[in-house]
């Protein structure tokens, strides 16, 4: 550990701060808390939601359900545009919401990639839709995928894009990050009163000083972030949200390959960095019991209403094609273990041939 | 990394809580938060303090200050007692204190270790006097101290003590801690609306159920910590604590020899954990300058009204009596060449005297 307050490491937030811009595509240094996603999430909402504010949360899972929470426990009037989970929203959806909506809204959340279903919701045209029908800000969870795919705030529209440090930042987790932009940092200056450890304009101050936090940083986590900003410049930002694409569709291509339906249908709605699968009947857990105990291969279980009906596979960070091949051949060995067919090879050749038309 | 919601994590963060208990000196599993000591503060308040309460906070430094502005934030009344910096609060002055108010006071808040200027208030004197004159709730910011001294909420009447990893506990920053007893616990069931992240129900009902986290902790500081336990359970925690003596009694008598004054020249006020010293003019600033320069050492400068006036001398945690023998030895080099005196082995010799009393 080095001091929190020393040289050193004011030199390596500043790096992390803006080597995180294009990621986040912000034209403002990114945020550092010392948090959960979660605190990220409730950064974006303590920070500009009054009590009494109406605002819309796009619902397409656990993630969207929890930032409706949050601003439900902070008095706001939620009023929830909720999807079938599996589905993205489409634009049209917002619209016709938020032109039946009587009062102004304070702020529309939407998650960018909802990680309990594995759908990415096409953020860059449902901010488009905000924007023309509101005067609302736009607020986007990216959690699950900041790092992993595209984003650009201006372009999208966005106020405010957070995200957290153990999904496509590659970190353990314990950073939360948050990116706003000028119209986000004037509302944050005439937020609530009631929040002190995730005001905002603190974090926002401390930047303008000395490159500093308000309180005491994850030392260990920002110096990984240092080198995740690194690793992210030595394949190039491109680079990295291609590979991405590649990892979707080879575990698509692959998990499709094998009979296993995917919960995200719409090949168009399908995040590049993690693939929720519902295989027939009750397999989902046996399928990811029987990696667990013979591959000591974790893929995760379902979320609420999914719990039990679908597993979900991570691609994301320093993920590799190999990751994605190994995942699949121990599929193949799973539904030949639980059902009896002939499967090897076969998940393994489509996501080859999905590969190949990248190389 | 693991999931988080493995099995294996589940089993470490049930050393932790446990483990912890006795450190604490609480009855209740301790509860682990992903931010900085700051986030504990802030819990300690915002799940109990409502809007237009009164309260008590007990300032003897720039971390008093803080509790008091967190409940300001949070709408609360706050009543300061304010105590000379680097002087304790003497329990008498805070009966007196509290019989001078009106208003009932919904809970008093109190420093265990004011690191900015190293005293060691009496909490638990202070506790008598807080249960003896009201119904408040007692609440204790054992940040800088919590793993180097005596704590036990019974005896000392604590209803919440909060504390971060990265003093005392020896981990990086970004685990916060939180005990707190059953009352507590009661009337955080009944606490404000506004809280989410900071929401102690969902934190302790997640050990109920399964020993969890509501939101995803930081693994690899939850892996640290269950380490640190294990190095406590070692020492044997009454032998930490007796350490964390001897270095304090090393560290004052040294810096005493070299005529150097203590900003906390009460023995009793002192802190086991850090020592504050007060060099005549200016020179603090020139003596950390110097230990940095040419010994990579580093000592803390000041904070606020003390900002150049002194500098603090970190001994806690897994710092060693050779440790403290370092830093003197570091400042006897310091003070001879500023001052150009003959000051070679006097700190040394008084801190091993103070050394060989405990051995």
């Amino acid at each position: 550990m080095v001091a929190h307050r020393s040289e050193v490491f004011s030199n390596s937030l500043k790096q992390v701060a803006t080597k995180l811009m294009p990621v986040f595509g912000t034209k403002e240094p990114v945020v550092v808390i010392a948090g959960s996603g979660t605190s990220a999430l409730e950064s974006a909402v303590c920070n500009v939601v009054h009590e009494g504010d109406h605002v819309v949360v796009v619902v397409t899972g656990v993630f969207g359900e929890r930032f409706a929470s949050i601003c439900e426990s902070y008095g706001a009037h939620v009023h929830r545009l909720n999807i079938e989970w599996g589905t993205a929203c489409r634009p049209e959806q917002l619209e016709t919401f938020l032109k039946g909506l009587k009062d102004p809204v304070k702020a529309v959340f939407a998650t960018y990639c909802e990680t309990s279903t594995s759908v990415l919701n096409p953020v860059k045209d449902l901010g488009a839709v905000v924007k023309r029908v509101t005067d609302a800000l736009y607020i986007v969870d990216g959690v699950s995928c900041i790092g992993g795919v595209p984003a650009n705030m201006e372009d999208y529209q966005i106020d405010i894009l957070v995200s957290g440090s153990q999904k496509a930042l590659m970190l353990p987790p314990g950073l939360a990050f948050v990116a706003v932009n000028k119209r986000a940092k004037e509302a944050i200056k005439n937020g609530p009163e009631k929040r002190f450890y995730l005001d905002l304009n603190r974090y926002i101050d401390s930047y303008d000083e000395a490159v500093t936090t308000p309180f005491t940083p994850p030392v260990s986590l920002v110096f990984g972030a240092e080198e995740v900003c690194r690793m992210i410049e030595e394949e190039g930002w491109d680079n990295v949200i291609k590979r991405h694409e590649v990892l979707r569709n080879m575990t698509r291509a692959g998990v499709k390959a094998l009979g296993l339906p995917l919960l995200v249908e719409n090949d168009a709605d399908a995040s590049p960095t993690v693939t929720a699968v519902k295989p027939d009947g009750d397999q989902a857990g046996a399928i990811k019991k029987y990696l667990q105990d013979h591959f000591s291969m974790v893929v995760a279980s379902g979320q609420k209403q999914l719990k039990g009906k679908i597993f979900r596979i991570g691609h994301m960070g320093y993920s590799t094609p190999f990751d994605v091949i190994n995942v699949l051949t121990a599929l193949e060995m799973a539904v030949h273990e639980l059902n009896g067919r002939d499967t090897f090879g076969i998940a393994v050749k489509k996501a080859e041939e999905a590969w190949k038309a990248h190389v």
